[in-house]
């Protein structure tokens, strides 16, 4: 028999949704595959009895063997929060610096083989900030202690899979912040991911234009020209299957009918509007690059909901099921490939 | 009885797909109006022999009875061009010189109320350039035909409809391209427009943000606080149903669930990313601010595959079918709100 992989779930920040949306999501994991959750047992126990849940979370102490009764949850305990820290919709720094700690202790876990993938539930940016934990946001912190120089950020939908080469900035500053280099350079990455993630030999890229209609010609801008073409071609060079830059308002249509494996966006909404409008809240947070899994729901600590018992498990559910379909690639590939159509019908354009 | 609308077709460049599509389309027009052809008697002929069409167009005179038989094609003949001049994918300067005449025609009987409703079908604007129509394209035609100061663009599918601040022009210099006089006046543009056409009383607009998550209070851009949230406040006290600045990767979902009538988009691919992927082959593209009703089709002449008898029909149809509906705003509310549903879930954010 196999050995199932381990995928170790961050609890993220203590008051937002996560130990709802986590506790939920499990009641029907993943099948293939075991789950510890890195957080605060005593959160865990006060949501389980909220929800009504039939899972136990119990303090696993590393080193010791997994539960065989799939109610027992095991949890890697990393703080002890007192009442008033645990309150649904009530953050706190103790929280907030507890929910740091989570993740810092998953990578480390994931780095040393005892996890095979990581799942990320939401945190608070600002209390990281506030407790001293200087981040952006998880991916930043990911990068940092993988020691990974360059990482990009992956949505991925039942229908669609975007790459983003540019994420929170004005979109102002996006024509400038666009380069050759970091175009090529996020084309090679997300070749490289989906080739040792989902086992695909050759995957199609699909690059997306900056401006309307990819710049006709340069005659709605030149970034097309100037930047994504030749990055384009220096991928293309490299071995990298990929064409572009193709029109925004098109490209994506043709991924939906199974033409590209994944479309590399310039900016953060030209990914999300797409995304969002096919996998409401199913999408999936994926960090590429990085020498371990990574994935997350793609949606915030939501703390006016939190504790209300009204959050959908949908989008932790398709996190936890992509992270484990990810540590078999082989297997992944089959179940892709067979659900992908290639239809030519085109319009009358 | 009631008299039926008329509505007004121009043939658009006789070698594209013009022609093509609407012989299809006409095959079964939209119930309860009559339709008029302007173009070249020559062209449909014998496009209608291509495409073995039941329809017969003949020769209409201004003033004279319009067919009972709806086998009849009424066509207004506006130009004779020769054998050579009519190839499919073969364009010619007379052919274009002959297109910019249709459409002039097309908004003179609009205007002197023979016409109730004017649908274009694509011209090419290289070839208006090249004979001394130095107009952009059938929009900024129409506004100065028609002496409209400010005109909108608005692309309506069966799900969602979205009206453009800003249109083709290179993303980088959208930022500098909004001012809140822009926005406000899309706002009020749109507003009316849905009050005359569609019979909506009180338009629900939503205004997308420029920014990933409309600039996220200031912290990924300033144009929403800057200009988008005061062009909102000032239509809201100018009586407009309007909120906003939204995400942008949200705001559409929200449309598309009954939330919202339009949605009104700082630029060009924001608009159609959304707009083509809800409706590929029958999106319709609606002038706004006009005193016409004009409607036409979201794709091009389509010379590559003009002549093959391939082009869909789908989106001329939509066209046709809501040029027809404008003429009518009080059955059309009718309809429109009956499809609407008030889904008021959502995901765990």
């Amino acid at each position: 028999m196999p050995i199932k992989p381990v995928i170790g779930v961050t609890m993220g920040d203590p008051t937002g949704v996560g130990p709802e949306v986590i506790l939920k999501a499990l009641q029907s994991p993943p099948p293939g595959c075991r789950v510890i959750v890195l957080g605060d047992l005593a959160v865990l126990h006060e949501t389980a009895a909220r929800l009504a849940s039939s899972l136990h979370p119990y303090q696993w102490q590393p080193g010791t063997a997994l539960p065989t009764d799939a109610r027992q949850l095991p949890v890697l305990a990393l703080s002890q929060l007192a009442p008033a820290e645990r309150v649904p919709g009530h953050p706190t720094l103790a929280g907030g610096d507890a929910s740091y700690r989570y993740v810092e202790n998953g990578v480390r876990l994931s780095l040393d083989a005892t996890l095979d993938g990581l799942v990320t539930a939401p945190i608070s940016k600002a209390l990281w900030q506030a407790t001293g934990h200087a981040y952006p946001g998880h991916t930043e912190l990911l990068a940092t202690l993988t020691d990974t120089a360059e990482v990009r950020m992956m949505l991925a939908g039942k229908q669609l899979r975007v790459i983003l080469v540019t994420t929170h900035m004005p979109l102002a500053q996006v024509p400038r912040a666009l380069s050759r280099e970091r175009i090529e350079k996020t084309i090679t990455v997300a070749a490289t991911h989906l080739r040792r993630f989902y086992g695909l030999a050759q995957p199609r890229l699909a690059v997306a234009g900056l401006n309307p209609h990819a710049g006709e010609a340069g005659a709605f801008g030149d970034e097309e020209q100037r930047l994504i073409q030749p990055a384009v071609e220096q991928a293309r060079s490299a071995g990298c299957n990929v064409v572009g830059p193709l029109p925004a308002d098109t490209v994506f249509v043709r991924a939906v009918r199974g033409e590209f494996d994944a479309v590399i966006c310039q900016y953060h909404d030209q990914a999300l509007i797409p995304l969002k409008l096919l996998s409401w809240e199913d999408g999936v947070n994926v960090t590429l690059g990085l020498p371990i899994i990574r994935t997350s729901p793609d949606h915030g600590t939501a703390l006016d909901i939190a504790g209300h018992n009204k959050a959908s498990p949908r989008s932790m559910q398709a996190a936890l099921r992509l992270a484990a379909e990810m540590t078999q690639p082989r297997q992944n590939q089959g179940r892709k490939r067979g659900k992908r159509r290639h239809d030519h019908t085109r319009p009358g354009r």
